[in-house]
């Protein structure tokens, strides 16, 4: 049998240092390496299939590693990996893969949600998982504007510069949903890949628009003539309220 | 104008030591106390509509203050007193009511909603916030057995000694409804009024008979006959399922 093992994860983003090992041992990926340590008695490279920034959170996050031996069975490796982390991460399930699995480079698309609450006082239970936007937000509009991402456009006014130099910055994104439930207003982006902070620079764009109407039309602009878009209109909305919530193969 | 001020007040429960004032100063009462005197300019007491345990969360707890003189407006106070405050605490509205008013002895009535997640993994954004049972439980058998605690029972055998004696312990149970969602259940209570632990131990009662259908009428038979119930076979549900939902009056 195989050495090649997927990992399906779910964390809290709010104690780690994001996905990205550091030097400090907190992210997750830090905690997962540990955690097969323990029960290999040998470090291995857990691979994820994308970053994410501190303070974003993971229903479904992927990850693999590659083994040095075949050893337990898919459960098995659940539950041992389960009781050797912190509570706020756990192994969902695991899956032997053919060894031409690779948790990023075979990733097909990923959705994110992104969480809202539009209320003058953030529910203390909601402190570190929705943006608090006091003022009275229109749906309407943040539904109409939405459709304007969909399809392949160039996203570079969607993005923050890591460092990178002539990086592709088109992205297809097949769906974006905006719904209501009482205060809390979700976004759910769908797409074959997202640039550094895209999510949350697209659901800034949306609560600008949901506070003065008047600006329809600006997002379609900022992808069709994204070197016109000024820095200063961008407002990225806060990690914490960001969760990746599945990556397709 | 009135000088008693009647405060509707929500928290997380994880990261304060409960309710009731307590010596290292972290109990949510010792908290909004501190935002009054930095409000004021001098300490009074909050009195609440009754004490939650350490990890029990609130949506709607309820207290009351005297203020030394008529001062801000209720909107004001609000926003003055979310400002000191911790983000896990927040005020949620505030009203002048008449000096007879006192947010325990004018209590007509409680509401708490325990959540229980029924899986093998308890999700890392639920940690602190439900009672994961790994065991399937059997929803049927619950939602027929929470109706024997419906009516004026006496509850001694659903209470934990606090080392009062003599205390009355038959209370009113309005209403209970046991409800799933996907993975987690919830109970909800309604009642005139709860001895200490007693929601916990309903519960856990409740759980009991979820997991071993064959065990239905041993709630009764505890309600009936307290004092042959052995204290052995009680199981106390964990705090941080616990949410005080509101209190009537």
């Amino acid at each position: 049998m195989g050495t090649r093992l997927k990992l399906v994860v779910a964390y809290d983003g709010a104690p780690f240092a994001g996905w990205q090992s550091q030097k400090n041992g907190q992210a997750v990926q830090d905690h997962l390496e540990r955690a097969f340590a323990v029960v290999l008695g040998e470090k291995i490279r857990v691979h994820g299939a994308g970053r994410t920034d501190a303070g974003v959170h993971a229903r479904g996050q992927t990850a693999h590693v590659e083994l040095p031996r075949h050893s337990l069975d898919p459960m098995q490796w659940v539950a041992a990996l389960n009781t050797s982390l912190d509570s706020r991460i756990r192994v969902l399930r695991c899956r032997y893969m053919p060894s031409s699995f690779h948790a990023r480079f075979s990733a097909r698309g990923k959705t994110y949600r992104y969480r809202i609450w539009n209320d003058r006082i953030l529910p203390p239970l909601e402190v570190g998982r929705a943006w608090q936007i006091a003022r009275p937000l229109h749906l309407g509009t943040m539904v109409a504007e939405a459709d304007a991402f969909v399809g392949r456009h160039d996203f570079s006014s969607f993005t923050a510069n890591r460092g990178q130099v002539e990086q592709d910055t088109h992205r297809k994104i097949d769906a974006v949903q905006v719904r209501q439930r009482g205060r809390c207003i979700t976004v759910e982006v769908s797409g074959e890949g997202f640039l550094y902070k895209m999510v949350r620079l697209m659901v800034g764009a949306l609560v600008r628009v949901g506070w003065e109407p008047a600006r329809v039309g600006e997002i379609s602009l900022r992808l069709r003539e994204p070197e016109r878009a000024s820095a200063n209109s961008r407002l990225v909305a806060p990690a914490d309220g960001l969760i990746l919530i599945r990556v397709r193969y």
